[in-house]
């Protein structure tokens, strides 16, 4: 309620020009096609794992924007605890994707993380200018969330292997889009050298 | 991450033409002008209080948006547990009003409800047209909060015994300006007749 | 600066649930890859021109919502004047569907129509349920409005003979992404009835 | 519709790290207390005026910031003609303050000058960090854009001689409010040194 605006009430945040985003993984796929994204999620997930541990290496934030799944009166933890507990479809990817201590969580409403959400304010304390995407489904959460991070001026990186839709050719022809409307850059995560974006 | 847009994942939002905001109510006051809200602030709250009540009997949503006082990486219900037990200025704040099971969180990052957060979408589900402003600090959170609600074109009420300023002039001043600017109804809580609002 | 909430100054807007918005379509086309829209975007231009008829038969409204060019300092008609005038590749479009007097103008300094304008005020004003998109290019422009369109819970069509890409293929797989993704319909102008949009 | 993120079509805008607003000047005071403000403001515009030629050595944008008055089908230079020929209250404040060449404008549909426009944008570009704010009327449009400008971390100028109420005493209490609530320098501009907040 007060003054918050040199260092947001003592909380100086690090900056870094590069964050990672994972998009709705904490997700229990118990929507109609949701079968059809979990063999193909587990294997992002586990990309986005090792994605996550190199951005630690190299100091970078890890934010974890996701659907609130209409669950307005509850938070992040709940969402979490319900994916692990509740014999859903979802689990393992909450078991490799749990978030730690020192993630940041956005909940978003909506498909892109950016439309009514704290992403914006975020990642500009952050001085933020490459963001990478990963997450699911790569024709609708991460196709919206890249647009609006084009149009906000971020370099856009979509690494191929961190994200899927329902079938290998939404992906492909997802990610081609992506490359001619925003310039993503859809290097798989196994070439992509984060100290070096970091350090840019 | 997929279709929500009908009905937010089935979870249909009981419509309401009024909604009751909570405004920083959770805080620990522990800033430098903290000591001075001590007071005022908890009467404010025990009206607060009982605003609650009558929104309960009547039906209609109470949403705490509240300062997430740079905790990026927390949620609400640490920043209430966090006044509620670290021996801060404002832990009879949160005794008062800690939340109800069926209350909902919108966490803010800077000083209006509605900036960089979900309100306007909750709010439009909602299908709200009467915003009831209640909380810290008037000159603040709340006078930017009622204007931000006064572009959206909703009515607006600030009743003028749930909130405060850091002294009495400078809450009146601010409420005579949000009369003006705004066209606030500023009757206090105690002759505002909720069941009325819920039906007109 | 003052009274304009109940009626935006006495300019009450004829309601409507359905618009037309028409696209950067005043265009000078003088961009590296324009040579390639010129055949294409005069095919959908001949197209809009007969949807608009249709619209202005059922009183809905038409939107330019058209890229500023950077041009900070003029307004749209300057914008006009130069594709008109200048001897460039976009004059026929700008002479096929030069704005009527009743058309509304947003200016557009990004990519979707939404981003940083004022649309969505307009479009609430109006009370606008189903937007119709027209107009360049399908893969940035129209794709990006879609999705933000969505996002706010339009419903969204976008008349394949009304919009181009720079090739067939690139205009094809992305009204593909947006019948799945947004859910757009894509069905031609010339099977479209406006008049039961209109009524519905 | 395509290339424009890196340079917004070749038109880079020269940086500066101040602007001046000059909100709602363009203004026929056709409105029920209008009259209250015809001599205060045609005051407040003369000091602008000077201040324009200030900004102009130091090469500081000017943005006017104006109401469309309902008029979405016109633009900003139909809003001029109307009040330098119309016979209107606001007639000699067009004279004074009729826009140069090289003024930018943004057209605002409600109070603040941030709300559902491109400023955010265009300041973005300008890479500015403190505002100057002039104009009409002190306790809206005024006091609504300073908010807004608080919450997106710019240093917040609001001339005292340059804007007003309709009356002194709310033209004072609004900005020793402003003063308070987001920290406005409230300096006179006989006494700003535009040069130097131009370099520091």
């Amino acid at each position: 309620m007060s003054e918050k605006n040199a260092d947001l009430h003592g909380n100086v945040l690090e900056q870094s020009p590069v964050a990672l985003l994972v998009i709705d993984m904490i997700n229990d796929l118990e929507f109609p096609e949701g079968e059809e994204f979990v063999q193909s999620s587990e294997q992002a997930a586990q990309n986005i794992v090792r994605l996550k541990e190199q951005a630690r290496q190299h100091r970078i934030p890890v934010i974890y924007a996701n659907d609130n799944f209409g669950r307005w009166r509850s938070d992040f933890n709940e969402v979490i605890e319900h994916v692990l507990h509740d014999q859903v479809r979802g689990q393992r990817l909450a078991e490799l994707l749990r978030p730690d201590q020192d993630d940041y969580f956005v909940l978003k409403p909506k498909h892109s993380a950016f439309y009514a959400t704290t992403l914006s304010t975020l990642l500009q304390y952050f001085q933020v200018k490459r963001l990478i995407l990963t997450g699911i489904s790569t024709d609708s959460c991460i196709a919206f969330t890249a647009s609006d991070a084009y149009m906000r001026d971020y370099e856009v990186y979509v690494p191929s292997d961190c994200t899927t839709a329902r079938n290998e050719e939404f992906t492909k022809t997802t990610l081609d889009f992506l490359e001619r409307s925003v310039h993503a850059n859809t290097t798989p995560s196994t070439e992509l050298d984060l100290g070096k974006l970091r350090h840019q």
